[in-house]
């Protein structure tokens, strides 16, 4: 069930990334909601390597096949299957790394854990597992959609190392965003930023930085205590996405240098709804989000493979030392975006749907 | 299954902070641990209100009883239910409650997801909901001594507002941290904390910080990729916790200021054992335990009932001002050391049993 | 998980026959479904033991507390904890047991599993686990109710080993089931079914049966394909009752003595509603209700308490002899009609929710 | 959910009959497993289309690709994605079935449930599904065989209609089931087994039967109690196949003729082993095995799909009639038998891993 996310709109994902392909199934997915591989290339797009000058230039065209679920151009309710082949493999790339575990990466890990791992790529912890949860949010970006029409999700590169951007969240666009090519929504801060990734990446060296997400017109109500508070699985989602270090909603760690006097969010009456005039929240209360905004920041590292020399040991239990060979992000942030949008979508999805089972007939009454 | 955590040790916890009492149902718990009511009460303890001056002085002795899955002092491997009666309840205080949203509570966000809402108190929403998480943990961590003899989880208060402690995670120890009221590891903070606690309750004020968290003698190996990464995991668990709004493990948001190659954990052999010469990976990489301490922080907003005038809305929708009543913590912070560490026993126990199942057999040949 | 049921109406049972008492936590139970204590009392009553001439002389009131998750008379939406004392215990009955295993019993099996059991009773194996069923069941039913006004769960005493009752499913009421100890629906049987149960417990033997159930105005559409299907989960639900042994859904094992020709159901237009001419589909086609009444079969060994001698080993591995004590039925169907009534009424209900989860807003437009 | 299976060795199945493919992901399994596609091709090719003269001459070679989860032969402990495309696809055959419900088929459901369908072919309705069950079951059984050398599982054709074998469960061989072509263990009835069914599809109508299994040589102590005793889950996975109406375990219906005297299982002891002189439990008491054969029979209907004019509604719900055509088998149980002794397999490997997660550490101090 490792692979799982979600209760009722459930995705499965599998795939290495060197191998036959990865893929996702979505089992769960209400019915005739209309659906094309188009609309899903879309995203895996934004998400796919070689997409700009300052991202892996591993050459995927990530196209996928829709293997079930779909008829007629409609959701069936059965599980929808969708496949990536892999194409632009390397494997003689990581021949050193057959022996050798790379520092901060899950070499050593995986083999302590299942005695064994594809060595010939990152395996099952490289991030093009993720090409099946940008997938399956393209589906659950749309359930999102009829059941909240108005519902929007961005996230944006909120900072590279230490250069910070300014972005409000309340007017910042998509189309902002997807303007530049490290995904921020500061036109002001793309250039500072290019040129350090760029920078980073000559040097052989690598950088990470902070991703913000905001989800805008969301309905009261989505969010299930204890163990399934919206904060709780939206951490859960994003702690899952490889290279993440933390995550904050709402006032995050900033927050514990208020008072409670400065902290609460105060509440008034805007015509029928209830609204806060600050949303040190997150847009969460008792883990059930209260109609704000929804607001939380996740911190990636500096990508683990760098291309200097590092002392590490071999899978013989030898000291080395190991210089970083293939196709990687010196900056994983603006592909990071996309994913951080999916996994956002995926966990609303399943709340969504969760909420109308259980509090659907008692409202409509 | 909201109210539900883990695969295999999975807790199932019930209980309102007014009522018949709050509880637990620990399902698939090995068979012949030794267990009894007053090493449950032990941490129950830890966490009770009324404990010292700095916390709420409700006055519960939150007595447990076990219920059933113990026969002559052992577990059967069926079920454990933990019963804890409500004892001082004094729902009076919350007439007030009962027409007016208190900010940034549940109350307005119960309401509109349910429809209703247990307004004599805080409900579920309620930090009394813990009690179960707490006993379950002793069971937990009875589990995980017996497979991973050694291992240690310790938290404490690492910052209450602006007054940071100086804690060495490789030596402090339960008793330091027990020692004083505050629960911090840094003996020269606890008068500050101690002062500033006291003197946002003079103020009807209230203050939120940080618990740090740390595991040693974890083994390598724990943790499901790639929705259940032990860091996913933990982050799930403790943003699952009242009033939390923040979790980073190892260098979290700070790792993101630092190069790859200044971030980077080197691997080294120390004698036998696979080890590295920093921990920027907090214990985990890939989103598994490398062996290394686990470490991890989790940021506590200050509380939320304060005793000064606020804005707020009535459920009847109208504009309209509240003061907070009742007894209430000034700092979450103490209390909230204990429920850490549970979580944190709880996703070990857990990650622990599925790493048996899986691959229990595979390593024993 | 073992003792959770449903996704998302989801009980956990827990408790032994011995102890501090047996209950369930129901999890994901809508909110404002009125509920009291006095109406769970009602089934309960019904699986009650002591309540006729026929069933074990135990004496348990089985006065049930609700514990959580109703506040002022209805569901909070919130887990509803309910409990139920444990009494008449008189674990000396059961001495001889602790060392003995007791013939077709769980004894030896959950000491092989378990390597302990709680041997003054049945301990997890005894029926008394039902308890909680049939509370969670109470609710279910309502919830059921709520969504399908008019549904109607029968269940009746088909058969008492070869005495088989002529009962019409289309017309038997509740009042004729609950009319006669046995709780057969046919009027004529009640004499002769008595009768044998009373001389079998006069002999110290026992003596088993079928207990057959019908669900009437059943919507069409629950159900989820595949391991999910509407007769999947109901014979899981069964087959996890004490003493089953057999399920049959529909024509069951004597549809297979027909050609396709004879056994397929013709379907027809009745006003508006699609019918079918024959139903030995049992209102379940593909793993989904069409409609029709849902009808199926439980096969319930004889009691394997006897209070005759008989072979049997001991714990510590020797042959030995032994004979029953303590108080049995000599005949569990009586009592098995409530309880599968009970596992009906929640598989039903979660199928309802899972329904209105996935398919809710789809069906909507 | 719905279309996955098991709890530690989870398998997920997606497709329909016409489309991209059917397939399998298998999350949980362990790792260092040795795993080719010739080995699934195996269990696969027993249980396509087109293998013998008395089954649907449908023409699929149902050849398997691992995508993932298998590097250089064996098991990587990471999700297992098995895929097998479509071919002799003939949506054109069911052009008439586009409007009208084929009576005791799924369309009727399906449109019921879903809004719509996927009308030519049996979509995921078809038995096509169950080839990812076959599939990981073949990963299954290796997994057992680790845990436990000389577990066996065999199924057989019981009965076809009125014509039953005389099979010995304690002797009989694979060798002698695949001999014939109606997988039956009684040479003597393979003949008139074999006419029955060509005489049937020559008429243009179908039969059923019974399909017996039998695990020899299984360990004591496998199931959980209480929902996942061992029948339930066996039960649940056999009612999950499609055309079953019924299961049972051990004695069965006709457990229910006999007193409790008759019914019991003596204990003795066998050397060190405790056995039972009789098995009437059917190899579970208490819902755990306890090392005993076990033993269990499951009904198919009748294939729904006959070549004589039937009476039916069409989906704009008016009378009508339909005649069968397409490709189909006048006899489902030869291609049976590879099924339910997969849906054993996976049964019992989920079980044998809960088991080893919760009962492992225990037994081996």
């Amino acid at each position: 069930m490792s692979n799982s996310f979600g209760q009722i709109f459930r995705i499965s994902t599998w795939g290495e990334s060197h191998g036959g392909g990865v893929g996702v199934v979505i089992d769960g997915c209400p019915p005739q909601i209309p659906l094309s591989e188009e609309e899903i290339q879309i995203d895996l797009d934004r998400r796919r390597p070689g997409q700009s000058e300052i991202v892996t230039p591993r050459k995927e065209s990530d196209s996928c096949e829709i293997l079930s679920g779909v008829f007629e151009g409609k959701t069936l309710g059965t599980p929808i299957a969708i496949l990536v082949r892999n194409k632009d493999q390397r494997p003689s790339s990581y021949n050193e790394m057959k022996d050798k575990y790379r520092p901060s990466h899950a070499d050593y890990t995986y083999d302590a854990k299942y005695g064994t791992r594809a060595w010939h790529g990152g395996g099952r912890a490289s991030a093009r597992e993720t090409i099946g949860r940008v997938a399956a949010a393209v589906v659950a970006k749309k359930v999102l959609a009829q059941l909240y029409p108005g519902i929007e999700i961005l996230s944006w590169v909120q900072s590279v190392k230490d250069i910070e951007a300014q972005v409000d969240g309340q007017t910042v666009t998509s189309a902002m965003i997807e303007s530049n090519i490290v995904r921020t929504g500061d036109p002001e801060a793309v250039g500072p930023m290019t040129d350090l990734i760029k920078m980073m990446r000559s040097e052989g060296n690598s950088v990470g930085g902070v991703v913000e997400c905001i989800v805008r017109n969301a309905p009261a109500g989505l969010g299930n205590p204890v163990f399934g508070k919206l904060e709780a699985t939206l951490a859960q989602a994003m702690m899952s996405l490889p290279a993440t270090k933390g995550f904050e909603i709402g006032s995050g760690f900033g927050g514990t240098q208020l008072t409670g006097a400065e902290h609460n969010d105060p509440f008034y009456m805007d015509g029928d709804t209830v609204r806060t005039t600050s949303n040190r929240s997150g847009g969460v209360q008792g883990g059930i989000s209260n109609g704000e905004n929804i607001s939380f920041k996740v911190a990636f590292k500096p990508t683990a493979t760098i291309m200097t020399e590092q002392q590490t040991v071999s899978s013989q239990k030898e000291d080395t030392e190991l210089k970083g060979r293939g196709r990687h992000d010196p900056c994983v942030l603006p592909r990071a975006v996309p994913i951080v949008e999916a996994m956002t979508a995926l966990t609303l999805c399943d709340h969504a749907l969760l909420h109308a089972a259980q509090c659907g007939s008692s409202q409509a009454s």
